[in-house]
């Protein structure tokens, strides 16, 4: 100890400053973007005591070797302070190695304590500083985030001593320590500074919140070196560490454990199929009075090569970063995408998802990992937050070890059986009997369109029972009955049961001919805060006045009373109207229909207290066509169902879309008070996390398909039918969005979502002159900017400016033409949603479509 | 220790035997069945030293409370033996404690080692019996598996000391085991009777091979107990040791830690959401005197209270296993299946997979769960072996935390820029250029096309390029060209590209046309060892004498020579006629083919070492048609290509099947001399875990939808387009199967697979009196069975008992009517395969289709 402390003396008299200490930090909410300008890794153990702190010193006595180079040592969670200080302990040993290498290498290191629990006192936080900060001077600079005194694991600390501390002030602390190694290193090369963030205990320790330290810190998302157990028992222990981690998503670069004799190293590199280097240091001197210099040096090349691996890991991922945009430009063909339209930096890098959260690369101004809202929710497809996220990851770990994949049919598993019932509990609830499992929406639709032909052709005696020779075929033209701008899907099937559109084109499809009966359905509108009607063509009103049909309320547009009105009958008889037009060969074999679609209402608060939802998809639609967004009226709806059930045409609700809360109510069936005999299901299904799709039957349609020969039965199935990851993810899922015990957004009845748009923004937005209509449901909350011409309608880039702009404040919209959506999932915090509807007020402040 | 060696030494002497020793295991190989008509659970600890055998040893002592009870204590692998011995002191201190508390209950304890290292002397081993076995005694029956004497990790021992096991000893050693316990427990009920297995050091602590124990005994996937660490860093430990155990199918029923006054159960069971019990044992006194009575009889209840939980999740399972069938008949709608036809007891309970094989659960007998090798591949799905599913397994959990889904369009993420490399680098190289991701092999079908009929359109003038207006459609008819008995998946836009067969007929899809010029095209055949070849009406000859054109082997049927002979011309000119029928309105705009098509050859080993090998795909429909199995000339395929080339009609190959390896060559590009324009692939590309489908094309396909407009671009995507969990398992699947690292089934050539199926048995098959035709290649071996009538065709149920006696064998196969095949994954050892081939052929022996 004597060298030890006369060299510590000797430097430490320069300066020695107190730091001001919080001890509970309030830092403003803002991005926890991570730096790539410089090399960050976070140290995890795969115990305690395995040596994180030697390896966290070993590296940046190694890092600072080089002249003018930078190393940032930071401890987020310290306990058992001030005896045990990992902070200290690094400042000392990395000093006085250095100085024994070369007592005249400029050195200005600084050790410092950010917070600390009511239970230290200040006496003994020794922050201090050794050296100038000079020209050539290489720095060391150390920090504890967070400190208690007792030794035990942080969150019990956390709670007895009084110094709590939120994940998100953690996140923010560091972060601010990322921004202040940013600063502190502007001049330097990349290879001159590395950052390490040293964690507390086990990979799974709590943290002070009781977060588990793997979950709390992994928005950043920090490349892994693990320090493995070299003890007996050490390899399971190592493993086990490394495979929590894989779990969260992190990438470990390197595995470093002490020698113990046992040659543990051996099973972890064929573990790890020589990928991740296996790294072993010499045996620690167990004798507390020896200083380990003789250790250090003795490792001298080994983290020397350990620096070397991270620096390599560090430049490879940003070579990789940078290139992949241009790759993907090369070799990717995108869907949906004009490709000549995709400006130079348009591509977005996504390097990982947490939550309601994309991580994007940016590299503007300097490089960083930046987290985006996912507000276009990938497609409509996502739902956790990153609580789900993380077990429903686990889940898929499971069910693909467990099952891989199984065939289906005649066989039965866990997950499919548990997934049916699920779905046939929730949103088949009532009238449902059969799960028709496949793996996407449109092949959910494909399916639904063969349920209905043919119970419609058993119910109207197209096929004798009998007779079971299928290639006859019959002189028979079955039509779909839709509603103008529908939408069910890519594969030609779905496609033929909608009008035709810009999709259907003989540019896009020439196989399209549109086989169904296309209704331009009656909607509703608001003016003046009344709901007024708007009928198209065709419909007759005998001595009904149009004008004297208005409603006060969603009350009265749901109510099932309007069944008895006077226009119940115009609709019915408009229907009736319009199928007699299709006697003789060609006959309406089903009613394919989004349930409810409805746009523009500012008093959200009213409909969601109401009880009142309505469901929207496919609005680029609506929008296009009548330049408006109306809501198509329920009543009419549910007329159509009650007519094509009396006239024995199968009713199919396409919710695949509106399906699991995405309008604040599981199903839109409990809205529009009206069931069908077939829905499909898919995208939100599993959460968002894998694709499957279901498409529900009763039993009566399902006993269409009931005979002697196998040429009887649905022959259509795809090779992963029921998959078990699929079922699993949905099985865990669709009982979450339910459960208020996981999502605190279910109000106490269970049935609905409660409002996350904040009303009071709604209304400004609604009234902000570049905005036309605003209609703020369950997980959605969609614009319609004000706009004309080429700058309405799919086609237009209207939007793009506004977007950009939004993305730079952490917000990832897509528009569909001059429609806007924010879209969450259905645990999202309505604090989010706030912060959403904020950054989007503030940036139409400075929005003109037009000159833009 | 008084009181123990007393009571030791009373009882020992009664009986006291030496069991036979056997140094080196060499047991029958044999299905591992793991009984379930009592409960057995594996005894796992988060790190050494945690009490695993304390647990082991209150769980039995709890059970044999109840008379007449019966506890099995299994220790497979044990080191430091002799003077550790986790059996001897499970028998020591349960006899000990039982005896404390009721010195009158009769019991009867054996304890034996099976296996011991020759390092191990004789002497040293303690086998002995305790009390009668006689009316009314309890039985604690104590077995050590395997015995080292150096005290550390078994692989380390076990190569030291000359005991090396393989997995699969210590898996038939212990199905062994389990076979005695049933065996012992014939007259006792459920209740009365339990087994525990206790393993050594942590959950990834290697065994004897060095395997991890946890891969290890995946086979039998028996529910865990796992003992936790109580001590700091323990919660850590404790949950990544969970998360090791999930990662690999297993479920964790009860976690058991010994407090150290730290509360890690707290988090623990928040951990687990409180769905899985966490016990908490009082700390177990460490003076080593201790005789740990006191200690165990203050966990009386507690051990008690494990014994009941792990009673009841065993009785629930039994009991969910038994209601499976029925529910999945209630509620489940499986695809090509006639429910009506499926037999009672038809409906199988995959319980699990591991690798190729299938664990299904069986109660006919008694229960079991049994392995049963998947030989349909699960829809010719299937791929991994056990080691490749579990290192896919961490993949899926590591990318559901990395991203979940993200949105593909304009953004780019490695696992789907890796995919397309690896996918552009292998099935796509020489000339594919773009990678289109999409959900399964039909949706890849439907892009095809559109892409195919864009292409078209373009080269043809149909669409101007000026001209983008979408709405327009064309007169023009476009049709594809593809052969007859084709199938190209089950939504409408793949199956218009078929000719009508049985699931194209009115009674399945009503919308189906078939709009396709379907040819029928000529194919060769084995006749008296000469290839002949075989050709549709409508070819016209000239002066060529068709009796002339045989082939002595498959390097001239494949040869690229042929495309100058006369033949090729006959060809030539027929297609142009076919093509010529096609003026006006209609046009040929794509063609669709699955490249080559063969069948019935018994000379695979020629085959193979020649190079040559032959698609086969939708062998149904050839069977169907033609009534034998024949192979359509390659020759004509590749001038079919030309010719569609020499008139600009792009060109797709369905490699849906076809593609990685299944055949014997990453692709059919490979063999029949020419490519495609477009191709499409799916099932096994993700190693048969998840669903993804590709479709690859040209730049010159890719550049027909570039323009200004967004309007030109190719408007399909599915919801999940190249999500990243399927991306991340093709880009680790796809590599997989072609390295010989890792697939051993690789020749050093790296283009052929080696050759799976003994052609001495094949030969055998070939000329049984019960079979038609055989084809063995790549990892499909199918067989025709002679079949006449009724019993031949899709809808035969001909091949049922064969195939029901099969599966009591443990190899579960579907009939294709009057094929069977059997069919395994590209790193399927030879060996498997020849057990599956020797099983097959004895129970053609017992087979009379005609009469069954």
């Amino acid at each position: 100890m004597f060298r030890f402390s006369s060299l510590f003396l000797s430097r430490r008299h320069n300066h020695l400053r107190r730091h001001s200490l919080r001890h509970l930090s309030s830092l403003t909410s803002q991005p926890l973007e991570l730096p790539l300008s410089f090399p960050t890794y976070f140290i995890w153990g795969s115990n305690t005591g395995v040596g994180k702190t030697l390896v966290s010193a070993g590296i940046a006595a190694s890092t600072l070797l080089s002249p003018h180079s930078q190393f940032h040592y930071l401890k987020p969670v310290q306990t058992g302070f001030p005896s045990d200080s990992d902070s200290r302990f690094v400042i000392d040993k990395v000093a006085q190695l250095l100085f024994l290498r070369n007592p005249h290498t400029p050195l200005f290191a600084s050790h410092s304590v950010l917070n600390v629990s009511p239970a230290v006192t200040e006496r003994s936080i020794e922050n201090h500083e050794i050296g100038e900060q000079g020209f050539g001077a290489s720095k060391l600079i150390c920090k504890t985030l967070y400190a208690w005194e007792e030794a035990v694991s942080p969150h019990l600390a956390a709670e007895r001593e009084g110094l709590e501390v939120k994940d998100s002030t953690v996140l923010e602390t560091l972060h601010s320590c990322f921004r202040d190694v940013v600063g502190s290193g502007a001049d330097k090369e990349r290879s001159e500074i590395m950052c390490v963030v040293e964690t507390a205990g086990g990979v799974a320790s709590p943290g002070p919140s009781g977060s588990l330290q793997c979950d709390l810190y992994r928005p950043f998302r920090v490349p892994a070196i693990l320090v493995g157990d070299g003890r007996l028992g050490g390899i399971s222990g190592t493993i086990s560490a490394y495979e929590s981690l894989t779990l969260r998503g992190y990438d470990v670069v390197a595995v470093v454990l002490e020698d113990h004799g046992l040659l543990n190293e051996g099973p972890l590199m064929s573990y790890t199929r020589n990928k991740v280097p296996v790294l072993v240091l010499p045996p620690v001197p167990k004798d507390p009075s020896n200083d380990l210099m003789e250790w250090f040096e003795g490792c001298h090349s080994l983290f020397s090569n350990l620096k070397e691996i991270m620096h390599s890991a560090y430049f490879e991922r940003i070579k990789k970063l940078h290139e992949m945009p241009k790759k993907a430009r090369d070799i990717i063909w995108w869907p949906f995408t004009q490709h000549k339209l995709v400006p130079d930096g348009g591509v977005t890098v996504i390097d990982s998802r947490c939550g309601e959260n994309f991580a994007v690369f940016k590299a503007q101004d300097a490089e960083v990992i930046a987290p985006v809202f996912d507000a276009c929710a990938s497609w409509w497809t996502q739902g956790p937050d990153a609580v789900l996220q993380t077990e429903l990851a686990r889940e898929m770990g499971y069910a693909a070890a467990r099952y891989g994949h199984v065939m289906f049919p005649e066989n039965v598993h866990e997950p499919a059986l548990n997934c049916a019932e699920v779905m046939l509990e929730g949103v088949g609830k009532g009238w449902a009997s059969r799960v028709y499992f496949s793996d996407n929406g449109s092949t959910a639709i494909e399916i639904a369109l063969k349920m209905a032909f043919r119970k419609f052709s058993v119910d109207h005696g197209l096929i004798p029972n009998s007779h079971e020779d299928t290639t006859d075929g019959s002189s028979t033209d079955l039509l779909v009955l839709a509603l103008l701008r529908s939408y069910h899907g890519d594969t030609l099937g779905a496609m033929e049961a909608q009008a035709p559109s810009a999709y259907t084109g003989f540019l896009q499809q020439p196989w399209y001919t549109g086989r169904g009966l296309f209704l331009d359905p009656p909607s509703v509108f608001m003016r003046n805060n009344k709901w007024m009607l708007s009928l198209p063509q065709g419909f007759h009103f005998g001595n009904l006045k149009l004008d004297s049909i208005t409603f006060a309320s969603h009350e009265e547009i749901f109510h099932k009373g309007r069944d008895k009105s006077k226009l119940a009958a115009v609709y019915s008889s408009y229907i009736s109207k319009q199928l007699s037009g299709f006697k003789g060969s060609a006959n309406i074999g089903a009613l394919i229909m989004e349930p409810g679609k409805i746009f523009y209402v500012t008093f959200l608060s009213q409909l969601i207290k109401c009880h009142f939802s309505f469901t929207l998809s496919s609005f680029v639609f609506i929008i296009q066509g009548s330049g408006g967004m109306h809501m198509v009226d329920p009543l009419f709806q549910r007329v159509l169902v009650n007519e094509c059930r009396s006239r024995k045409i199968p009713v199919i609700f396409d919710e695949v879309f509106t399906g699991f809360w995405r309008l604040g109510v599981e199903t839109v069936v409990e809205l529009i008070h009206c069931v069908p005999d077939i829905a499909c299901f898919g995208k939100l299904m599993t959460g968002g996390i894998i694709p499957l799709a279901a498409t529900l039957a009763t039993n009566a349609v399902f006993d269409s398909f009931i005979g002697d020969s196998k040429l009887k039965a649905l022959l259509h199935g795809h090779s992963y039918s029921a998959h078990p990851m699929g079922c699993m993810a949905a099985a865990k899922s669709i009982p979450w969005f339910k459960d208020p015990c996981s999502n605190p957004n279910i109000t106490s009845e269970g049935r609905f979502l409660r409002e996350l748009w904040d009303d009071k923004i709604v209304r400004q937005l609604s009234s902000h002159p570049a905005v036309q209509r605003v209609v703020a449901l369950g997980t959605l909350c969609a614009l319609e900017l004000k706009a004309e011409g080429s700058n309405a309608g799919y086609g237009s880039l209207y939007a793009r400016s506004l977007l950009q702009h939004l993305r730079e404040d952490g917000v990832y919209m897509r528009p569909i033409g001059n429609v806007i959506y924010l879209l969450c999932g259905p645990c999202t915090s309505p604090e989010i949603c706030h912060q959403l509807l904020l950054k989007l007020y503030k940036r139409l402040e400075d929005f003109d479509g037009i000159k833009n």
